[in-house]
């Protein structure tokens, strides 16, 4: 809803809440004053189509101010010089800390980039697309692993050398201990679609929630000594920070049961990556679904792209692929951006 | 329950009704009455756990017959030789019509080996071990659809190749049209897995019934002509008839949606192989997941290995992989083994 008018008082922040946005896990809001965008440009680095484009500019215009529309990897730093708000990622090393920049809404669930710094000025008010990945991300996560329980990976290699031979054994989500690091949106997603095929599902938060479906039981962190050991599949779907990187290591596999699956989802520096090919190579794990590598993008020269038990897939998953999705994440920058123009809070908050 | 004794008067065949069993599709049973296996041998080949193989013994041994252990793999003619009744596949080559043979169990779903002239004499009567496979063929063919339709074998491709590279747009299950050829058991199954994912699943089988979940209509192969072109996945999981065999030809792919998927999961005779390979060289179809090939083993120079939008897997989801359904498969064949000898009505019942 469009309240504000050309020359309405600029008095955003003044009622803003200090938000704990936790990537996919969490929606935080703050509430603001009305914002004027006379003379201010607002730039969309979106995939919009044209419905979509049209509706940016109605609300931009409306609100007195000028729209400008590029492509995220097209967008150069010349681009950013004197735009108030940006809608959608902005490549991070283009931003020096803008000082014109007001508000930075990402296309994105992830933010860490942004948080980096240098990257942003302390008046820039970030908030991100958590929320609208789930479907995305969680499939593909789910599509992942099912490839490896159905060894589907080995039997494309065969397949890439003309060679009709069986593989053996596989194995299934029915009956399954799954333990999901990250309970919130994408993670939940996920939960449904094994829990869907039979799978006891634990999700852990940071905080203590009691259990509902798809989660049969809820626990925390500091449980996860005694999770692990009882978990046929482990999934990551944690945003990166200073507590989680580096989290699965050596003494993380170990704790791992035998034979079972690790899906990372959430960043890559959740991972050692030596620590998990020593896993690998060993076959203390059965496989491990990559949707996120450290580093990223992993070098040509990378032990874990010949490991036949890694499914390595290159931080796709999220990334406009599939149009449902796609939707979803440009209405939710579109209703982010009438509520800031009109004061009201944010979706997704992440700082300021 | 064993309700013979040694010195029974073999009295089998009496009341057997024809059968109509159509591979995964339907169940059927003889009546007959009771046996007496002084004297006789029965061969078990399939991979019994040491509690199964107890349990075939005391059956076998209580109704005064003699059992034999041997994998089928190593079953020689020379093994079969005598038999009166084989429980578990045996190489149909080996078969040849012998005069002994009085039942064959089969440990698959699929019977058309045993079908083919000479292989089995007419007083063999045949039973199969249908509506066992459901779960793990319907997983396999599952994982194989969301592979294609996350364009796993091609990020597997780019992996092998150590290459980090974005291969585009995706699809998903939800709100997909599936149209699933041969709705019976596997066929169901898999109609499970996509519907709880939010697909619109449409089921064909032999005879008109009224649609119930996971099937939102359900439709005869009369109409196909109509069915094809509103499918965004087609799976087949059909038997190897004369009807069925060539029916996916260059007019059944034309009829197929632009872009659409297809899923073999019945027998590879169901396909003419060029004519699928030029719908998708064509890129007419997205993908093909094809468990079952036409010919079969593929043979190594066949250009279907090659073509990226194939995902190939040798025959291999039915075949013992999946632990769980193994003992189902092997309770149903001694579940059989019990009706037979008790005289009652069997399982699955195919011929005569």
């Amino acid at each position: 809803m469009l309240l504000s008018a050309p020359g309405t008082r600029f008095l955003r922040g003044v009622l803003s809440l200090v938000a704990q946005c936790g990537g996919d896990e969490e929606r935080e809001v703050c509430a603001m004053g009305q914002v004027d965008l006379t003379g201010k440009t607002v730039l969309v680095t979106l995939p919009v189509i044209d419905e979509e484009r049209a509706a940016f500019t109605a609300v931009v215009e409306d609100a007195g101010g000028t729209v400008v529309f590029k492509r995220e990897p097209l967008v150069e730093e010349s681009d950013i010089e004197g735009v108030s708000v940006a809608i959608g990622n902005v490549p991070a090393p283009r931003l020096h800390a803008p000082v014109e920049l007001e508000w930075l809404q990402t296309s994105s669930a992830g933010y860490d980039h942004y948080l980096a710094p240098g990257v942003l000025g302390p008046q820039t008010l970030l908030s991100c697309a958590s929320g609208t990945y789930g479907q995305a991300v969680s499939e593909h996560l789910f599509a992942q692993l099912l490839c490896l329980m159905k060894k589907l990976h080995l039997y494309r290699d065969n397949q890439r050398k003309n060679y009709w031979h069986d593989e053996g054994y596989v194995t299934t989500p029915a009956g399954a201990n799954v333990l999901v690091l990250g309970a919130g949106d994408i993670g939940t997603c996920f939960a449904r679609l094994v829990a869907a095929m039979g799978a006891h599902v634990t999700g852990v938060r940071r905080r203590v929630v009691e259990p509902s479906y798809p989660y049969e039981r809820m626990a925390t962190m500091d449980e996860l000594s005694q999770l692990l050991p009882q978990a046929d599949v482990v999934v990551c779907v944690l945003p990166s920070t200073p507590e989680t990187q580096g989290m699965a290591n050596a003494a993380f596999f170990a704790q791992m049961k035998d034979g079972a699956y690790f899906v990372n989802g959430g960043r890559g520096d959740f991972v050692v990556s030596e620590d998990l090919l020593a896993a690998l190579e060993t076959g203390k794990l059965a496989g491990a679904a990559l949707e996120v590598t450290n580093p990223e993008p992993l070098p040509a020269d990378h032990p874990l792209w010949q490991q036949p038990n890694a499914l390595i897939t290159p931080h796709i998953s999220g990334f406009w692929h599939l149009p449902a999705q796609t939707r979803q994440t440009i209405a939710l920058c579109l209703d982010n951006l009438r509520s800031y123009i009109a004061g009201e809070p944010l979706t997704n908050q992440v700082t300021r």
